[in-house]
């Protein structure tokens, strides 16, 4: 493989958040690197090639053949469907970097293409509540992990290569294997969803529909429930393609909620301070507490 | 009771987090006003005074007395006690309001003190992961909801010089019984916190804590997680105090994430859809997206 990842040509599949934000981040650091999209959806196209985002616009998939780098920002499940059927018409030497947020079925999918191809791995940990190229912002990626899962074939060259790709959007490249990731976010990502999501069907129960709308909230119900505001088809994607890591976090979740229930209904004050202290230090090594 | 809440002299006991903050919006707004605040440190005191954010310290909380608007910023069990022991030493006319977080006790502690004095409970909606007066600054409560819980015996006119005063500090009032306050923030702001703790303690459980301190948390994480950094001896009394709506809520939350895992686990993926569309739905009638 032989390719300068600060100069190649980039082809999109999938102009949305991701994929718009990725072209700009592109476009902002050189606007002359060759930058193409395929969406399905025309006025996408148009919003990034009269935005300067992309140079040149596609309907049709296939019409990505030919850029050097091409990068898969569209539904995880659509995503190994490509794999599946389209990949295999790429000419050689095209490097694939995909973004979904599961690894292990795409990375598999990837295994299966011919050695003429180098596919990798890809996961940036950037998100928003609102989605589509009017979300995208060049700046999306600035300071967020971007995982790696390379292919047991993946040259150290290739590899190399896209971590500073990566560092290019403004991201920190994090090499690490697909199943181990997978496990990972599980608990790290996936999980966090699902616990907003049970907040906010909780409170409805509790306090009823009529006062949800009531201004009552605070800064810390706003981001603690943030992620429920999420896309669901990707949400939901996310979930059922890490289907096992995502239980299993869920669980052990749920296990600790109802260690902390019996504490506070057997009155144990002492041992939820001791639970509570300890969340707290786990917090500050996670995440030391910017002042 | 006659007040002019946006110039009376005001006695803060407690120059922490909330009580510093209070001091400063009021001291930005008007340096004129007279402000004096009784803590047991001496130091915060000193930085107070040096600061200009007060105008008088003591370590004596008696020397208060004099002061046309008292408030309370100690932590809740500290409040109750000390309306129980001092409050009546307080000369007649003397405004109190304090800033726990359940209202029910103190409101209960108040409805005992003589009608020479005027008390409303209060709960400011705001906060941060680290305390004490360094931490203080004068927009804290800047666009938070600012609950106001009166007594039976409360005029009307106080309340209304209340909500002006809350008004200066830049928060918006909302006035509302103690019992149904302690029930709404039960489920909007204490179960927020435990929720967040359980996520933490099972982050720790699934990947250990040697990869806790990895840096590859995503800004959902870390905002999903922020409530359990917040101060241990707060957060415990805030769970205690109001033990019964807390244990209602987390039961009720447990619940919503027991049949999100039942869906995952029985590979109900529309019945998952409908859910997770559901919460999004709600979200956006609690707080519609910024974009």
């Amino acid at each position: 493989v032989s390719i300068d990842t600060t100069r190649c040509s980039v082809g999109i599949l999938g102009l949305g958040l991701i994929g718009g934000s990725i072209a700009m981040a592109l476009k902002a650091r050189d606007r002359h690197r060759p930058v193409m999209a395929a969406d399905r959806d025309q006025s996408t196209l148009d919003y990034g090639l009269k935005h300067g985002v992309i140079d040149r616009g596609s309907t049709l998939p296939g019409d990505l053949a030919g850029a050097e780098l091409i990068i898969l920002a569209i539904p995880s499940g659509h995503i190994v469907k490509w794999l599946e059927q389209q990949a295999c018409t790429l000419p050689p030497g095209t490097v694939i970097l995909d973004t979904g947020s599961a690894k292990r079925a795409i990375v598999s999918a990837m295994e299966n293409l011919p050695p003429s191809l180098h596919p990798v791995g890809g996961h940036p940990m950037a998100g928003k509540e609102i989605s589509g190229i009017v979300a995208a912002e060049e700046t999306l990626f600035r300071g967020a992990p971007f995982f790696l899962t390379p292919l047991a074939r993946t040259p150290a060259a290739l590899l190399r290569e896209l971590e500073r790709f990566v560092t290019l959007l403004g991201a920190h490249p994090l090499v690490v294997e697909a199943g181990a990731h997978d496990a990972m976010v599980g608990g790290s990502s996936h999980l966090p969803y699902l616990a907003s999501v049970s907040l906010v069907l909780a409170l409805e129960e509790m306090i009823g529909k009529a006062l949800i709308s009531r201004p009552f909230f605070s800064s810390g119900f706003r981001d603690a429930s943030r992620l429920a505001a999420g896309d669901v088809e990707m949400s939901l994607a996310m979930c059922t393609s890490n289907r096992d890591h995502v239980t299993r976090a869920l669980r052990e979740f749920l296990k600790q909620g109802e260690s902390l229930l019996a504490l506070l209904e057997h009155e144990d004050d002492g041992g939820l301070r001791e639970r509570l202290g300890h969340a707290r230090s786990l917090r500050s090594i996670i995440l030391p507490p910017r002042v």
